[in-house]
Parts: structure tokens; C-alpha cells; sequence
């Protein structure tokens, strides 16, 4: 199998954290995008994933996965034993649910922000990001508002559990944890008294899977030559 | 079990058309949400789910699942025999990449630009749906634009293959068919060469757990008081 990614950016830290933990790296030849310099966004790319964003996994017989969820239910089911997309009907609904909410919630906020209402990533790729009419800096920073009211619901939500989606790890952990990697670069850190987030993110840093992958989660050579 | 929904719009419809091909109408008891005075925005509602969207599943344990994803896959997979969800990796895979980009790129679409560059749905709902941050009408116009693209998108991938994500009514099916239906009241209905999404929209029209339900998909009592 092919990944095509770049390191360093949060939603490729997702899929390596799920290839670590499902004991699958030694299967995956993987081919560096250049994410700074738009190359997501020329025909060549497009054709694999007509929404032009990274990672996007090949199968053997040619096929194009995008989306990570979508990459995340295949491999965690190649073995039969699907605890990152869960076992039961009802975990499966949980967690599919609240990876979706950490989508839309966090990860995603904190991308629409930086790459609204900050210079992001650069002129290469801002061309595509901000046009005007959703460049205004007030969308952006709605974006932020939306976030910090995410990382207050995920907080919430480890109240009372121990994990994102109840007892076990999974894909909703590793997308709220790839949200608060990206919010970091982005200065959109947790607040002092989201102390169960806080918490929480500790126990996940230590989780070998996470623990090994997450230099590559946010930090990459590309981000220092921007200034992170 | 029971529904909070709505019949008539859009994402209810979704999970109807699941309970019908699941055959597990009769375990559901419906319970009906004020959508157009903004029931689903009040506290009650809200704790049930904080994104304050319809539909919402409860479980006979008490637990709530939103999103119609984590509600399918929870259906779907009552019965072990996920074909809406997928059976295989692969199958899952294609047809989770197919379902987001059916919301993101069609039925969300569709419903941003209903939202925020027409009345919508009327006053009580428009003020939360519609803050002067994002109301203003090119936000809401671009989405249309997408919308359109997304109808393109799909009809380009039924060229090819004679259901969203392959040889298989599913989940994506459902979605796209959802976004079509909301297309037609918003005004963003199908143009005439694309004749792939046609022909495959009259084949899933006869499907009879969607010629059954279609009636309820978007022509509500409560869209024909607001001149639908
Ligand atoms: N929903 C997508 C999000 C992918 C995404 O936004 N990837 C980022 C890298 S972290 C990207 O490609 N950004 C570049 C861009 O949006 O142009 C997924 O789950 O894969
Ligand atoms: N992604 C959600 C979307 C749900 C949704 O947008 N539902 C609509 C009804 S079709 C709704 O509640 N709209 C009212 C609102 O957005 O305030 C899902 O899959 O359930």
C-alpha cells in the first residue's frame, strides 16, 4: 500500500498513529506531497482525491481512499479486530460520532482558522484557501471562537470518561488529539482550567503509538522554515 | 428506540430510509422536534446534542447518538450483516470517503446556502442559523456554487459505477439522494446533462425502502406553510 502525505501535518499524524498502533508501517511505502507549494491542488493530485487535501491511501489493486476516517475504518478492519472504529454496534456509533464532532468542532476549526485568519502555510497555498469572500478575517476568527468551544466540550466529555468515546482509545482520541497538535501551532492552546483535557492528553502522549509518531505530529522542517 | 426528528427534512429522511431497508421501523418510537421554532436549540434539546441538529437516536440504555453516520453504522450493524456501512475493509473504506464527501460537498452544501442566502426556514430558526458573521448572502452563494460542483462530482463518479461507492446500494446512496431531495426545495436541482445522476436518482427513486419513505424526504406540512 501507498500513502501519499507529508509529515509534520495533523491530519497525516492521524493515519500514523493508526498504521503504529494497528502494527501495519512496515506495509506502507509512502510518498511525500508538497503540501507548501500547492502540489495538493494540481490535476496530478486531484485525480487522487478530487477534494485536494492529505493523506490519501493506495490500495494494492489501485483504488484511492481519502478521508481519514474512511482510511481508518480499512485498516483497522484488515485484522478482523476493529477497536479503533469499535466492536459493537454501539461503539461504532460513539465513536463514529464523536469523531465526527472532533472534526467539525476542533480539527477542522482550528484548520479553517489558520488558514483564514493567519498567513497559514504561505502565498503558494493561500491562493486556494482564502479567496475573498472567505478570507475575511471575522470568518477566520469565528473559526477560533468554534474551537476554544470545542476544546470546553471535549473537556467536558472526559468528565466522565476516560476516553473521547467512552473506555477504550480510538479514532475520536487520535482526531481531538491531532485538533489540539494543530491548535498549538495555530495558538489555540487549552485553557488553564480544562484540567480533564488536560489530563487526558498527558495519558494519550504516553500511548507508544502516539508517543512515536507524535514528532512528526506538528513540528515537520517545513512549519520551522515558516516561523513555528 | 427512539427518534428525535422531524419528518419531511432532509437528514430525518436519511435514517428513515435505513430503518426501512433494516426493516426496524416498528422498534422505533418517533418523537417529533419543533425544527421551525427552533426547538432543537433550546437547552433540552441541546443536551441530548450539542450540535443541535436532527435527527438523534436513543438507545433503550438511555445513550444518544447523533450524526446519521453513527446512527447508520449503529443500525446497520444490528442485524451483522453491515451492507449500508460496508462488509469488507475496502467496502467500509469507499463508502465512509463517499458519505463525507456526499455531506460535505452536496447535502451540507446545499443546506448553508438554504440557511444563509435565503430565507431559509423562517424567522425563529434564522437567528441562530444565520449570524451577520456568516449571513452575509456571497458566504451563502458560494456554497451553492459548491453544491454544483458536488451534482458534477457525482455525476462524473455514476459514469463509471452504478452506485456512489460501487456495486451496492449504501450509506453514500442515501446521502446523495438526502442532498438531492433538499437540492430540489432550495432551488439547486440537477442539470440537464447530467445524465448519470438522472438515470441513478429514477433507479434509487424504486428502491422500495426510499419509494416508501420519499414522501417524508422534504414536502412537510411545515415546508408547505413556508411556500415550498
Ligand atoms: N477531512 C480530511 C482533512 C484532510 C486535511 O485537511 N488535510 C490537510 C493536511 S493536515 C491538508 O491537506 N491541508 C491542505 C489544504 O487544505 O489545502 C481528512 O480527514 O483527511
Ligand atoms: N451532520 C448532521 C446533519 C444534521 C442536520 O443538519 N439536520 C437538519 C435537519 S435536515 C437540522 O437539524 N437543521 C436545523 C439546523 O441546522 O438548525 C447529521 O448527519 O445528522
Amino acid at each position: 500500500m501507498k500513502i501519499f502525505d507529508r509529515p509534520g501535518f495533523p491530519n497525516p499524524a492521524r493515519i500514523r498513529i493508526v498504521l503504529a498502533e494497528k502494527g501495519l508501517d512496515s506495509q506502507i511505502n509512502f510518498v511525500s506531497v508538497d503540501l507548501i507549494g500547492a502540489e495538493h491542488k494540481q490535476a496530478e493530485f486531484l485525480e487522487k482525491n478530487p477534494s485536494g487535501v492529505l493523506p490519501v491511501l493506495q490500495l494494492d489493486d489501485g483504488t484511492y481512499i481519502a478521508e481519514c476516517t474512511a482510511i481508518t475504518e480499512y485498516l483497522d478492519n484488515l485484522d478482523g479486530d476493529p477497536r479503533l472504529t469499535g466492536r459493537t454496534p454501539k461503539e461504532k456509533a460513539l465513536i463514529h460520532m464523536m469523531q465526527r464532532r472532533a472534526e467539525a468542532e476542533l480539527l477542522d476549526a482550528v484548520g479553517n482558522y489558520f488558514h483564514h485568519a493567519t498567513p497559514g502555510l504561505g502565498t503558494a497555498l493561500q491562493a486556494f484557501k482564502s479567496p475573498a469572500w472567505e478570507g475575511r478575517k471575522d470568518w477566520g476568527d469565528r473559526q477560533r471562537e468554534k474551537a476554544l468551544g470545542g476544546l470546553r466540550y471535549f473537556d467536558n466529555v472526559l468528565k466522565d470518561s476516560p476516553f473521547i468515546a467512552g473506555d477504550h482509545f480510538s479514532l475520536a482520541d487520535i482526531t481531538v488529539y491531532a485538533g489540539l497538535m494543530f491548535g498549538d501551532a495555530a495558538g489555540i492552546t487549552i485553557p488553564d482550567d480544562h484540567a480533564a483535557l488536560k489530563t487526558w492528553r498527558e495519558t494519550v502522549s504516553e500511548i507508544p503509538s502516539v508517543k512515536n509518531r507524535s514528532g512528526q505530529a506538528f513540528g515537520s522542517e517545513d512549519l520551522r522554515r515558516l516561523g513555528f
